[in-house]
């Protein structure tokens, strides 16, 4: 186990208040953290997405190869609508009202003829996307998956922000203050929100009829799935990509995460594992005294002088992490701008150096990738990460819902790390003053032998993963029943299979699109035969 | 339309708060009632289950001969789960722990061996009625199937009562007081109340994997089928008796409980059915001034001189409301101790009046059967109903997400009226200081087109209804697939089937229970079946 940094060389702990903000960001920055009390890895997982610094928009839907234009046209109208803030009480709160922003496309929607069709059951279908935590321009402009198929189905596209983030948050600039606020941010309370706001659009659009399916990614992923399972008269189906709805309880083992990220490391080369697994403890070593973090600021070229090399540790974990989860086989600009394959471009680096080099240099190199490959930071924020797409409201949901454990085996890259379901209680007590309800995803959504209990209930799911990105260990891999389907592909990453057809796209993720595309075609001919059918 | 009694006669209005009551009870007492502004039918719905007043109560499960037998043993054990107040938000009121009662009964349980059926598979299933609207041990005592059936599938009965009835009452006697308490009584957490009661009770018992069937009947029965739906990962199963899941929104014809209680008459007599027509006017004639009063209250034998005819309609109505309901072909005592098939019974007797009889002495005699059949009132209590099993929480229900529209058609042998959405909610913003979320209940549960939407999602759900009870015609009444069941018997009643084995049961009850016990056999079965194959 590494030494923790001298408590001495730490500042007294900040009061709890000020608390919130470092444990919430734990994995990725320390800016103000106290000093750790043990070398244990984060508690708090990593975000499903996590960006970290501005980019410069994609707001044309994403072409895949790290572009977008920001002069061109958005492709989609902003549009808000009046959503109640607790649609399971009837307390006096329960019926405030908030905005809720969703994106619309209609461009090549199929709209309601109102002849033989009436009711809208001849209309096009309603894709809709089922937005996780962050704003939602962001999920739409990397979801160009949605743009790309809507004209052969002449669907409207609708994007709905998930409440509490972006511009839908119930108490404007007040959201996050307490859980006075919080405590309405939950995913069943979003679930309604959807639904809710599904069938007033529809109604709106005197669609009523015509078939809606839900598509996410990661946490939107999951909340697709979900959607599907409890809203089966709102959805006719849903693709869930990269929805690591079995990451809960015991279901999935705790270390599979991390050991999916360093099998993704050591797949590539050998030697790029060990040099990242014999980071910490150098890292550590040095930078136990402020003379050490100094020459380690400067070797990491952070803007700031470091506090902690705990700050540093994280810097480097989110990059091998998130290059991981972003693991795509053509250049894209999803959480940074990086080229083809990069686990495999920051496996060259390191090992481009010769034996004897520097280990930090290597790693510094490496990580370097991710947060600058193209070469305009002149320093680091490595103290001071920033949050673009405003994501913060996760750290709540991993402190109240969404408590996936995760522990660092012997065998990862990463300093091995357990998980304690108290101690993350009292971590999130401290920071947010809410204490999680750890087992209550898996009561209010299942997991537990998913295949055994969805293989008799539940139609017209599409879980799709790539083996490449770490969650996919805790998605459905397996095929459950003749509609219930898992696409899985060896190669891809983090909803790859969502982003816009890019060039040099490999044949298998066009393989596994147009699967998805069959598929989906399958449960719209299918709404229609039994609309057409006369009740028995 | 009848006249409205003279607004004269009537004193000046209550203040707000007393109107609580009143309003609350519309349909069954109008004890201190403002006078009726118009002469339209009570706005609020007939409870699904009223009981007028206290009982003897059978403790022993009921032998469907409205026996019972208060010396005996209950055949059930008082248990206490501590629960969270709100499943769906994180506020700081959020994690108020409340005490929820059930009951067990154990005797005939397949305990889970430990051995090869590790984790209780090898266990007997656990039988569970979802509680609705009144304390559990009534629900427990008129639920004999059940206890019938629990020997031959070596079965754990457990009865969870629904909160804020009988003495799950999360702010104990200030339960009711106002929305800031009553607000935590929804559909949605009595539904995850029962989720984590049974997964917890499971785990305590060491019976993981045991399965679970939930059984209920009336609000009990839609409780049981969205159980199904919504937690298919909790319960394998659901037995939804006499479940009006589609009285909502516009699924059913608004007309429809009146029109099948109105038929339930006038299939024993034509006559009966008119005379009950003629009378409402006759009613409001004679009751419009203090003198007309005072002999009607000598002409229904009012333990005190009524205030308002409309008491005294309301009392009438109730009577022929309730009847039809619970309209059995053995004697019984679930609301009241009555004779076999009572419908008949009452047209008997207003049929043996001679013709020119008073036709407000054949109404009486015939509501003295629901009232008095046992003879043992020397008076009644037109205008003090009460309450021993503490339903009237209902009354908020019906003013928060059981919204479902009646109006009275012309056809009926009740005074026509209507229903405006409008009123319904300044009625309850009056009343309860809350506003109803009309369309509530089929954006959650769904409901249009559900034989569509079920037929590709779902199973293992048994809808059953007897067409003697006006609540079928909300219910679902044909399959809609092979395992989402419709099991209707033309001469059933109010969750007949759900009652104790009586002498004398028709075969046609018989061979329902017959079919249900088959088919609940199926799902264990086929559970056991699945749970044992190894998975793909």
């Amino acid at each position: 186990m590494a030494a923790a940094p001298a408590a001495s060389s730490a500042p007294p702990p900040p009061p709890l208040r000020a608390l919130l903000l470092p444990l919430a960001l734990l994995l990725v920055a320390a800016a103000i953290s106290p000093a750790p009390t043990a070398a244990r890895a984060p508690s708090l997982p990593p975000r499903l997405i996590r960006p970290q610094r501005p980019q410069q928009q994609a707001v044309a839907a994403d072409g895949g190869g790290g572009g977008g234009n920001s002069t061109a046209a958005k492709p989609f109208t902003a549009h808000y609508f009046a959503q109640e803030l607790d649609h399971f009480t009837f307390t006096p709160n329960a019926s405030m009202l908030f905005s809720q922003k969703y994106l619309l496309n209609d461009t090549f929607w199929r709209r309601p003829g109102g002849g033989k069709g009436a009711g809208g059951a001849d209309a096009g279908p309603l894709f809709v996307y089922t937005g996780n935590e962050g704003d939602i321009e962001w999920f739409a402009t990397n979801t160009g998956f949605m743009f790309d198929i809507a004209p052969e189905f002449r669907a409207l596209l609708v994007f709905i922000e998930h409440r509490f983030y972006g511009e839908s948050k119930p108490f404007g600039n007040d959201s996050y203050d307490s859980p006075q606020t919080l405590g309405y941010l939950t995913s069943t309370q979003a679930l309604a929100d959807f639904a809710i706001l599904i069938r007033s659009l529809k109604k709106n659009l005197s669609a009523e009829a015509a078939p809606v399916v839900v598509f996410g990614g990661s946490y939107g992923g999951m909340l697709a799935s979900w959607f599907r399972l409890k809203y089966p008269h709102v959805a006719i189906g849903a693709l869930a990509s990269s929805a690591p709805i079995l990451q809960f309880d015991y279901i999935t083992p705790w270390s599979s995460f991390y050991d999916a990220v360093s099998q993704d490391f050591k797949s590539e080369s050998l030697n790029c594992f060990s040099v990242i697994k014999a980071t910490w403890d150098v890292l550590d070593e040095r930078g136990s005294n402020d003379k050490g973090l100094l020459e380690l600021s400067k070797l990491f070229r952070s803007c700031k002088t470091v506090k902690y090399a705990y700050s540093i540790r994280n810097w480097l974990w989110t990059a091998f992490t998130y290059t991981a989860m972003v693991d795509y086989p053509t250049p894209a600009n999803f959480l940074e701008n990086l080229p083809a394959y990069p686990v495999k471009e920051m496996c060259k680096i390191i090992d481009g150096f010769p034996e004897d080099a520097d280990i930090l240099e290597k790693a510094f190199a490496a990580a370097s990738l991710y947060y600058n490959y193209t070469g305009d930071q002149t320093c680091n924020q490595i103290e001071d990460g920033d949050d673009p797409h405003g994501l913060d409201g996760w750290q709540w949901q991993a402190c109240t819902e969404m408590i996936m454990p995760m522990t660092i085996s012997n065998e990862s890259m990463f300093p091995p790390s357990t998980f304690s379901y108290d101690e993350r209680s009292d971590e999130c007590f401290q920071s947010w003053g809410v204490r999680p309800r750890p087992h209550w995803i898996t009561t209010e959504y299942g997991g537990y032998k998913i295949d055994k209990v969805l293989k008799r209930f539940g139609s017209n799911i599409i879980f799709s993963n790539g083996m490449r990105d770490p969650w996919s260990r805790g998605g459905v891999l397996k095929n459950i029943s003749s509609s219930i389907i898992a696409l899985v592909t060896e190669k891809g990453a983090h909803h790859l299979d969502l982003r816009s057809a890019a060039k040099g796209d490999p044949d298998w993720v066009l393989e596994q699109r147009r699967q998805e595309v069959e598929i989906i075609q399958g449960w719209i001919d299918q709404y229609h035969q039994d609309l057409a059918e006369t009740s028995p």
